[in-house]
This record gives structure tokens, sequence and C-alpha cells, in this order.
């Protein structure tokens, strides 16, 4: 029986713009809400549009620490004003007469008859400005004619009642929950954590803490990818189930992705889906449910599997499957650019791929790849781009060191200087 | 008694430069370690070197799935190999003899004798290859001179053994967890939280939920600072008492502050530390401590106070102190030019300062400010930015619309076209 390995192989590669958009029209939004204090939903999909109930500011408004007056009444240099109330931030004042000027601080509101704010610094006042007035009241010196309008932050003009201030799908971080408070929402409506459970398959793994490194049989190496991708996935807020490593048996393989389907909305194993390698994962998930394996034109990171398994029992529902390839850095990117747009798409998020930036390539890349090519890359401080040296996808050394991706198209090669599209990984890891 | 403001008010702005350099001699690393799980890690600082015990790769071993073999064996095209043996990732090899090969699997280590691995795209392979050998051992051809060395990955290839591969002080995201546990770590030496009270003062604050929107008299406003400080601390590992909004009088506030001190690392306060403000931070925390009142050349942001707080008792130490301004884009722009690098400088972490990037603005801004101004900008699909159309600080939104700031030179503007300063928000809050 003769076996020609040579043809099957070579299938044809995914585009990753391809693979993305179709792993993306599997990701429904998950059934279930919660409502969550404002103070605990950093990092949390918003599952409602946030109207402004109040105008903000919601009254005209000092934005200085100053004096509040009528610009009409500026005659000439040195027009003094009478001092005649105060008026400081969480009380309001009175209607200001002809002549008189109101002591004022930043956010208090605007008396009626003002029309500008002088800000203390270009005024003079003679006699005290302290917590008391004193007997007489105090007079305020103007040289320059104060301008209407000037130093007022008007009712509205940030946030009019009424309009929506968040969109539902959005993801909060802290100025999201800050601009939420300052609507006056205690709590927000936000997606449930994704359910994920992660497990690694493979023989040769061992867990770091179970044999020293000086005791590793050839062979064998220490499972780091669980770390990276349990770290990652709390990041995008699931909940993550660590199942471990599952020995390379079928049944046992079997077993561990049923139990997962019960109580999860997601599958993630690494390990086990690249052409020819030795594993039960993709026969187990064939036979529980469904499984697409793809190569994709990216590097690192070409295998790649989605799939379902099917629930059983009362649930009788598909929990979602996803393959990443064992190499730790086709992992991790892999994960960045597929997985982590996945799960917020799961909870509903509207934007789920960065946005690269137009950044110069301090560095050489002379050979092109086939395939689109993310290159590990540093910012120098000279504004560009530094090329980690090393950029075999064997250890994670090229991610330690790196701030992020270039992401450089199939056949293309780069010159120093050239503009390229740069992804940090502080976006990719949010 | 006459008063003039305008001498007192104008003191000399000191450069951020300046301001980031005296706060961070103030930063000791402080006192005390925890080893924690790897797995736990994400966001610490080490407080350790991590060696490497071992070389990474261990042994040399095979870069793909395929054959491994001796490069001398090749005579000539359709050359023909006898399969003898099978090396999966986590077994070990014999021996190779004359004119044979290994299947061997990607990471498995390569079988003394032999020098090149040959992908299994490019060979074929007479007879089945499955998980049990046939009777007789099947035949390899290759119709091209495989190269000594090829698709091997050698010994120390990525580590070598008594490398440091990451350094005390360095701050740990999903990658450094994932090297450190490919190196064995199941636990790693890090720097203790740091423990933070955060509070307000001013009597025009009102907490989300206390009062609904429309029943908010005139002047006050919600109190949103707490919620995106206390946010940002969180990204930085701290423990976070929140304290509340603390009433306008001394009494309240050296009592808050005094209690404070006892249980914290750092006190930090919104509000209250503005030229004239009517407030009791300043006078409490001079009363229980020291105090700096800064002005600082950065907009927003001016206002800005860094002191110490006495502890009392047995401990008799200084807690520091942080007063930000309590306009909320002013408190979260100094946050993270500030009081991010402060509190991860006493973790010990090595790098604190974010390092931006030079990006083409696709606006233009001609009035240039005699501060040094960080502008909120949003990448657009062109790989430039683009400004937000209302930069006051009075609210939110401008920090919600964009993904980053431009850091714009004191008396600079900035024509549509030119590279500047970026900034990425994801940067500054990790």
């Amino acid at each position: 029986m003769a076996h020609h390995i040579t043809s099957a192989a070579r299938s044809p590669l995914k585009p990753l713009d391809v693979a993305l958009a179709e792993l993306l029209a599997q990701a429904l939004p998950l059934v279930g809400e919660e409502l969550v204090s404002t103070f605990e939903a950093d990092g949390r999909v918003l599952a409602q549009d946030l109207v402004a109930a109040i105008d903000v500011p919601a009254h005209d408004n000092s934005a200085m620490d100053g004096y509040a007056l009528r610009s009409a009444d500026w005659l000439s240099a040195g027009t003094a004003l009478r001092v005649n109330q105060r008026i400081a931030a969480g009380s309001s004042g009175q209607a200001l007469g002809a002549m008189c000027a109101a002591r004022i601080f930043t956010g208090a509101p605007l008396p009626p008859g003002a029309d500008a704010v002088v800000m203390q610094e270009d005024c003079t006042v003679t006699a005290a400005v302290g917590a008391e007035l004193p007997d007489g009241p105090p007079t305020l010196s103007l040289q320059t004619q104060p301008q209407p309008g000037q130093w007022i932050r008007r009712r509205g003009e940030d946030i009019a009642a009424g309009r929506v201030v968040l969109q539902r799908g959005q993801r909060l971080s802290p100025a999201e929950l800050g601009l939420a408070a300052s609507m006056g929402f205690s709590a927000l409506q936000v997606a449930r954590p994704v359910r994920v459970a992660l497990f690694s398959t493979g023989d040769e793994l061992v867990m770091p803490g179970d044999v020293a490194p000086t005791d590793m049989r050839p062979g064998t190496i220490y499972n780091s990818n669980r770390f990276f991708l349990r770290a990652m996935l709390l990041r995008l807020g699931c909940t993550v189930t660590d199942l471990g490593i599952v020995p390379d048996q079928l049944s046992a393989t079997q077993a561990a992705l049923r139990s997962a389907a019960q109580q999860h909305d997601l599958i993630v194993t690494s390990g086990g889906v690249s052409v020819g390698e030795e594993d039960h994962i993709k026969p187990a998930v064939q036979a529980l449910g469904s499984l697409h394996l793809w190569q994709i034109a990216m590097k690192p990171g070409k295998p790649f599997a989605y799939g379902t398994v099917n629930q059983t029992g009362q649930s009788a529902g598909r929990t979602h499957f996803i393959g990443l390839p064992g190499n730790p850095v086709s992992s991790f990117v892999t994960f960045m650019l597929l997985v982590r747009p996945f799960v917020l798409s799961l909870q509903g998020a509207r934007s789920v791929a960065p946005q690269s930036l137009t950044v110069r390539a301090d560095f050489t890349q002379p050979t092109s790849d086939r395939r689109r090519e993310f290159l590990r890359v540093k910012r120098n401080t000279n504004g560009g781009l530094d090329l980690f040296n090393n950029q075999s996808s064997g250890v994670l050394t090229s991610a330690v060191w790196g701030d992020g991706l270039v992401d450089n198209p199939a056949g293309h090669a780069i010159e120093a200087g050239d503009m390229v599209q740069y992804l940090p990984f502080s976006d990719l890891l949010r």
C-alpha cells in the first residue's frame, strides 16, 4: 500500500482575513447578561446603550477659579467691581447685580446675569478673599476687557441629554467607567463572562514543578502554552477551567472533550492540529461534533482548527472548539489574531480587530515569505522599530523581547526606512 | 489688608520630566516579596533574576514533521532510505544506521548520527506510515539533496543554560509567564502588591446611585474620578481601599489621612490641589507630614501634589501622598504619566516610562500651548492619527473616543502630515 503524503499536505493556504471572517461568522453573541457595579466593570462588554439623562455640564459653570461678572460692566483699564457673593463648587449663586462680581470656583454654576469669568491670576483684589466675607466687600480691578463667554463651560457642551454616550458592544476600560459614573450610572448591564475550558495534549509535555529541569527525559519539554493562554483568556474577562495535560489516548481525549462541552462555551486546546501530527484531538473532535482543519497563510501560526463539540443531555447545544498549534510562538500569535476577536465577539463586542499603526522600520528583512508574516519587533528611542534577531517560532523569547508585531504582506521584503504596519502587543493583550 | 493674588499664582511651571524624576526619586522599592504560582503572576513585577537551568532546546531536535537522516547518504535523485525507526515527540531514538531514516515529529530529539531532517511534504514514502510499523520497513525516496543541518533546532539555540532569561524588575505579561514556565519555573518571586488608599474630596461630589440624575442639585456632579483611578490602580496590581468622598472639613480630612497612613503605602486623592481651591487636603497633609505643591507645565493636568503622611504608633514610617487634580481628564492623564510610573517603581520595576511612537498626524492643531500638551487622538484606517474635536478637560469623552495621546512640545503647532509622538492608551493602562 503506497501512501503519498506530498499532495495531501500541500492544500491551498487560507488567507488570514478569510479565516478570521469565517471564525467570526460562528461567534454569535452568547445569551446572558448581568448587572455589575460600575466599579467592577473594567474589561467587560456593555450589553446596553447608555443614554445621558442630563446635560453635562448640567449648568453653565466656571472653567476656572476666579470671578464671574458681566462683561458689559467693563469701562476702562482699572474698572473696579464689587465682589458681593461667593460661589464654591457644590453651591449655587444669586443673580448678579450691575458692577458686581462673584468669587467663583472651577465647576461652580454661573450666577444669573454673569456672562464671563476672569481668572484669578488676571485680576487684582483689594481686601482679603478668605472663607468669611470681610465687613466691607472686596473690590476687583480689571486691566483688560473680558470677552463675553470667556472661561465658561456651557450647559450640555460636553454631553447633551438624550445622547447615547456609550454604545452596546463597547468594551469598557477605565475611561468608560469614569464616563458612565459621571452620567450617574452606578451599575452596568454587561455580557456574561465566556466560560472557557483549556487543555494541552502531547505526551512530551511536563508541568513545571513536576520534574526538575535537570531531570527532564530527552524529548520532553515543559508545558508553557497553558500559562500564557490562561492569562490572555483572563484578560478578556473569561472564566477559565484548566483541564491540564490530557494523555495522548483517544478515549481520554474524548472524555475530556465531552466533559468540557457540558459546562463551557468554548474549548481551547494547544497542540495536535498540524498535518501528520500524532494526536487524538482531531479524531476525537470529529467523533463528537465537527472539525475544520485550516492551513492559514500566516507565519508563525499556519495550522489552526475550528469546530464544535455536541453537548449531551438536556442542554443539547454545541460548544465551540478551537485548536491552536503547539508551537509556543504560533500559539501566542494565533491567539492574539484569531481567538481574541472570537472571544470578544462571543461577548457582543462591536470592535474586535486591532487597528495597526504605520511606523518606520529601522531594520532590513530581505527574505520574504509566501505567507503573511508577523515579525516580532520593538520600538526604539528614535520612534522606529527594531527586529528581534531570531524569528524562529520555537521559544517565546521574541515575544518577551518585543513589544509588538509587524504585519508584513506575503512576498514582501522590508528595507530600513520603509513604513510598515505595527500592532502593539498592549493592544493585542487587552 | 490688600491681598494680591496675581504674583503668587504665577509661580514658574515645573517641566514634566523634572516632576517625574523628582517623583521617582521618592519611589524607593517597598520592602516585601512573595512567591506566587506562575499561573497567577500576570502583571506582577519579578523580584528575582530567572536563570536558565537547562539549554533550550535541551537536545538537537526536529523543526518539522518528517524524516531524520544522514545527509551523506544521498547519492542521486531517487535515493531510497529504509525507515527503520519512529521518534514521536516525547520519546528518543536509536543511533541511525547507514542508508536509514527515522520517522520524526516536530520537537522530537534527533537520533545519533542524523544531521538533517526532510519535511514530509518533500519526500515520498512507499508503505503506510501509521502507528504500527508494517512487516517490511517502508522506504523513503528523496529527489533533492538534503543540506546538513536542515530543519534542525540546535541544543541551546534559543536559550543557553546559565543565561538570565528574565531580569529582576521585569513586569510580567502572558509571554513572560510562558517563558518562565518553559524554563521549569512553577512559582515566581514577585514584589508584593502596593497598598493604596483612595479618596475624593469636594462637597460638590455625589456618588452615582445616591441621587438620580434628574434630582441633582445645581453645582453638584457625580464623582467619576474614583472609578477610573481605582480601575487603573487595580491594573497595576495594587490592592485598593476606597475611602469614598471625604467631607470638606479639616478634621474629617485629617482623620481620613491619619487612618489611611497606617495600613497603606500610598494615599491617592483627587481634587483640592489647585491654586486657591477651597479644600482642606493641603493643610491636612501639611499638618500630618509634608507636602509639595507643583504646577506642572503640562496640559491637561497642571496642579499636582506630592507629599508624605507620618504614620503613628509602632510603625512610625511615612506613607506616600499623591494629590491629583479634580478635573477628570487632568486626573486621568496625570495618573497615566506620573502615578503609573511611581506605582511601578514602588514594585521595583526597571522600565516605567512608556516609549512613544512616531506617527503621522492627519490633523491640524494651529494653536500651540505654552505647556507641553497631551492631545487626545485616535488612529484612523490610513495609519495616521485623528484629533478629538473637543480637547476641553471637563469630561472624559475625549479619553473614551480616543486611543492615545499625542505628546506635543510646548509652543509647537501641528500641520496635517507632520510626524508626531504618539502614546497609545493601551500602553498607559497596562
